[in-house]
């Protein structure tokens, strides 16, 4: 084993501090983190995080979307198998993240509803990214076929994923996660199926 | 006609004055509401207000309780029918309601995810009070049994709903708000059947 320093590109550099910066949200709400925070909870210098970041507003904006873009990325369905299997996939990966960051995503969720415009267009991208997604992976239309009406359908679906999943989280109301992934997996066909 | 004015009960010119300050949610956020604000616009008296409502976050909150409460008493199901029915009779008053008050629900719901504690609390008792009526009123189960796991899929339906409605009242789609309702009421049944 070496003891060299490795040497970070500033890329790698600054995502090493936006990871830092995310792992705050462990404890505290979004409205809490700062510069001052994270230079204090992780001993790193207050100059370089403001040299790398600007100032205090970017520097929380930087990591929330750090964070919503590492859960669009973790939760990408894999390649091949069925719509439906990959959708499964996919929520599995979903419901798991949420439970390894249960107070980032909660505050997420609620800074989104309460915060500033920049954190909900954020939170908005975030949801536009998996929304759309799921129209691109789909793209025969097994599940369903792309227009405004099944648009709103999968809005709506959105929504009630994120809810039952927190509220799943919090209590799991006698339902495994099996079960979970199942409810949430066929309601979405079985939703459109209602849509005229 | 007579032109004697009306003595009200300190109980009516308390529902009164509430009225007015829910009709402030027209052009304002929760944040916003205040006994200064109603004072000046309605033109009532700060001395009065501060009479009936203590102080300003008492009064936000009084105001915000008196809309909840409107709301879910607006939207009690038809005491006659078939269950389906009721709820689609309950679903399209609540759509109506969410149309012609779009500022005040918007923002309810805005305020009720990045808010204050007691605003929080509000809303989740008007949610529960309508969950609540859901499994009451088909207390038969001709639609759903009260389970812990019916009772987290009523509570991801609600979620769906909310935001179906809100997104519909601003972009409808291409659907009409029959067959809006027709989505949203057959979507509880489907969802149920497809629950472990």
């Amino acid at each position: 084993m070496t003891t060299r320093r490795t040497r970070l590109s500033p890329e790698e550099r600054r995502t090493q501090l936006l990871d830092l910066g995310a792992h705050l949200f462990a404890t505290r709400s979004v409205e809490e983190i700062s510069i001052d925070v994270l230079a204090e909870e992780a001993g790193v210098s207050r100059g370089l995080l403001y040299h790398y970041f600007g100032n205090k507003s970017d520097f929380r904006e930087a990591v929330i979307r750090h964070a919503v873009e590492d859960l669009v990325a973790q939760t990408a369905p894999p390649a091949e198998g069925e719509p439906v299997e990959r959708l499964l996939a996919s929520l599995g990966v979903y419901v798991d993240y949420v439970l390894a960051n249960l107070t980032l995503y909660r505050s997420l969720v609620r800074a989104a509803a309460g915060g500033t415009d920049e954190v909900l267009a954020l939170y908005e991208e975030g949801r536009a990214a998996l929304t759309d997604r799921i129209f691109r992976e789909d793209a025969q239309g097994e599940i369903l076929v792309d227009t405004p009406r099944t648009r709103l359908v999968v809005r709506g679906w959105s929504a009630m994923t994120e809810e039952m999943v927190l509220s799943w989280a919090e209590d799991p109301a006698g339902m495994t996660r099996e079960e979970l992934l199942g409810v949430l997996a066929l309601s979405l066909p079985a939703l459109v199926e209602l849509t005229p």
